[in-house]
């Protein structure tokens, strides 16, 4: 989309549900007695059981007075959640944050004109405890104050990214009404403060999986006082609030044709099906994708090989254009893929007796290299995601045709080659044409909800629609991930 | 009522907001991987929407594999406040507590069974800042941290009422579940810490007049964690909690037939009407029916003279029966009664030139006597009153024969001779024979509105549909005020 497109679309469900009215009271008299806050609730045509929370309502005759009876009202809602003087030029903001297990992705916005003033990212402090979601689950069972321990990191970088954004964009924290995050179930486990211990054994059981609201001052978050933190509902212990809000960003829900959506990262999460009826299950694909596990394997970072064309010179290209570093999981997937088309490695993922060697060099004079291994990884992961695919299909009882749109969400997503993808069997070949990239479905889908009570309302329906799969403990997904394992 | 009666009248509309359920929930399988804050809603059959603070969610896990999916959930509303073993012994407690400007009243229950356990009855703290809620309110403006002082007062008592109760009745106070709390307007802000500077003066706008719910533990009260403490609507600055909780009592919003409410105390509070209109307005009536301000006046404690017979010998008795120390509110409106009877004073108070004295002698030993300066005050005091009632009654367009029940309310009213009111012109004679005397009606609203979902939401009802009548820009009223003082 184009910064004019985006723009519209916002426009289409900008519908926030954090306002801010500006009022002039009449001013009490014998023959108008109305307490305060009745006062103003009537005449801002409020529902009559519209909260306030008591702190405030502390705050309230003074701001009467002070101000001759004008007053600006921010409500939330159905609750009142700060005053300013008539007028006040403050204005108001929100986060739409992505907590990835490796990567934290966060938006600024003004929530009065739905515009984007700032983008950052960052990496997850709770990396220093592992790279994938059991080894902290793990930390929180090992270690006492585990739990306390992970949900500090996540609240302490949150607060350092609201400094910046403040900062950077001369803004107040206290105007800062609402904070929106979505990540897997167990990132937002630990953000709260919820015991998630229980995700990590079978049968993979959540504490929680609907929307929680929390006022962000519990915990510990540097905002307004009586803001909130809201985290969008999960589906099970291992579809979490990225996949609700990439289904809610790519509107399969509401679409009468059926489409598949595939969030690659560290786990693959899969979901099929259209307005009637969604289907989902989540593949331990491994991190293979995401460069984790291969010999020279590395993140999107400038020098990361990321596409492979065995006829050019060279036979890579690199982010940035750069000299070679290692080859980040697009680039894997193009090697594979052409390692396939020239017969290098047969259907079973070995070097071909042809060929004769055990690895493929890509870079000599960096020495880069694809390994053995390092295609059994790829084969492993695609084996998941392919045989997860069928799984739902078949449980649809549809055939693969009747799959109009494949959604890929993810930073992976943004960078691979469709054709590759294909190839190597982890996109269906006969749905490559249909293919979407649609980058990060998740914190496209946090702004939406962020900046409408409409699209957070269809966020929630989207959490009750969708059927969560457990793989494990089908016999068909077994045979299936096997099979997949071919090329 | 006897005993047996009131448990009659309890059991007839017992069905209180907190409740505890036991269940025994399905273990989670790969077959039903529901997150445990699901699988108890909807083993409970509870609203989708039900809250649970994060303290609470972060417990859960434990609890349920700890006592093997047995648990016991205590919920209040749509909100679940507590967890227990499945089965567990430990009960359910509640207290309703009237606060006066003089003396707070606090009843504790069993919410389970809906039974009276203990009662306790202590003076107001604030007192030591003024007798009345004027000089109170001037405690907040003067003093930096008056309002602060005057909370932290009022919460001291009750968590010094708390833990007697508790450690009379032997019981926890985690398990104490809610307070309900009724007073005058000035005594529920001051309770909540919101200022009420504005009461004092014209107009007399409160800050709030709605129903507060407010985590008990936000106040600092030591009570179960997640607890609430409720106040009760409110009608305007001068009519509080304390009378919406009366009109509850005493029934007259549900009937058909016209009720007249009197509550005397420092300040006089009427209501008038039935189920399809209520007015009510409050009088400055002065403290003298509560024994202040009359040169012998004292509360209605022993050896008070609290009722005067001048043919009988000696010509009055005492509470308790002991030697007289002093005169009660109902001992002084006998006093008057009989002086005029007997007129040895006349229509206009003065003491008749045939008696030729300027003072009345109730007993010589002890030396208590009524002066004129008393009467005068009496005469105020029932002015205003009576003043009060024909300004509602003219305002309803009725006559007063259309009143068939007069609900005197207030601890004066439980000792009041009722022919004497009716001889001083404090309730009109002609209504005399349909007076009833409902004790301290205040308490009584907030017992039923703690022991009942259904009476909570009538007192909403009732706050919503009560008309405040400011009297202090009614010319009306200060005519009839004059004419009021006659006897």
């Amino acid at each position: 989309m184009t910064g004019h497109e985006k723009e519209k679309k916002v426009e289409s469900f900008f519908n926030p549900y954090i306002k801010r009215i500006n009022v002039k009271l009449a001013k009490p008299s014998l023959e108008d007695q109305k307490d305060d806050l009745s006062r103003l609730i009537e005449d801002l045509d409020l529902d009559k059981d519209t909260k306030i929370p008591a702190g405030l309502l502390r705050t309230l005759p003074d701001f009467l007075e002070r101000f001759d009876y004008g007053i600006s009202c921010t409500l939330r809602k159905n609750e009142i959640i700060d005053f300013h003087e008539h007028n006040a030029k403050s204005r108001l903001y929100g986060m739409a944050v992505d907590i990835g297990t490796t990567t934290i992705a966060a938006y600024l916005f003004d929530l009065q004109s739905g515009k984007n003033l700032d983008v950052y990212s960052s990496l997850n402090p709770q990396r220093a405890f592992g790279s994938d979601v059991i080894s902290r689950i793990n930390h929180t069972i090992t270690q006492k104050d585990g739990l306390t321990e992970l949900q500090g990191l996540l609240v302490k970088e949150l607060n350092h990214i609201i400094e910046i954004f403040c900062k950077k964009n001369s803004i107040n924290s206290s105007d800062l009404y609402e904070i929106v995050v979505v990540g897997n179930p167990v990132i937002m486990h630990l953000l709260l403060g919820i015991p998630c211990k229980n995700i990590a054994n079978a049968p993979y059981i959540p504490s929680f999986t609907s929307k929680m609201e929390i006022k962000a001052a519990e915990l510990g978050l540097n905002i307004n006082p009586e803001a909130y933190l809201v985290t969008l509902p999960l589906i099970s212990g291992y579809i979490g609030a990225d996949t609700v809000a990439a289904v809610l960003a790519c509107g399969m829900a509401e679409d009468d044709e059926i489409s598949l959506l595939l969030d690659i990262g560290t786990n693959g999460e899969i979901v099929l099906g259209n307005r009637e009826e969604l289907l989902s299950c989540s593949t331990a694909a491994g991190p293979a994708f995401e460069g984790v596990g291969i010999s020279f394997g590395i993140g999107g970072v400038d020098g990361a090989i990321d596409h492979v064309d065995l006829k050019k010179t060279p036979i890579y290209t690199t982010i940035g254009g750069t000299a070679p570093k290692g080859i980040c999981g697009s680039g894997i997937v193009d090697t594979v893929a052409e390692l396939l088309k020239y017969k290098i490695i047969d259907n079973t993922g070995m070097f071909s007796e042809e060929y004769g060697k055990k690895h493929f060099i890509l870079d000599k004079k960096s020495n880069i290299y694809v390994t053995q291994q390092d295609i059994r990884q790829i084969q492993l992961a695609k084996a998941a995601i392919s045989a997860g695919i069928k799984v739902l299909v078949k449980h649809m009882q549809i055939s693969l045709d009747k799959i109009k749109n494949v959604y890929l969400a993810g930073g992976f997503g943004n960078y691979i080659n469709i054709e590759s993808a294909a190839i190597i069997g982890l996109i269906p070949p006969e749905l490559k044409k249909r293919v979407k990239l649609i980058g990060n479905g998740a914190g496209t889908g946090a702004i939406m909800c962020l900046l409408s009570e409409d699209m957070m309302k269809k966020a929630c329906l989207i959490k009750d629609s969708i059927r969560y799969l457990e793989l494990s403990n089908l016999a068909a997904f077994s045979k299936k991930f096997i099979n997949g394992m071919y090329f």
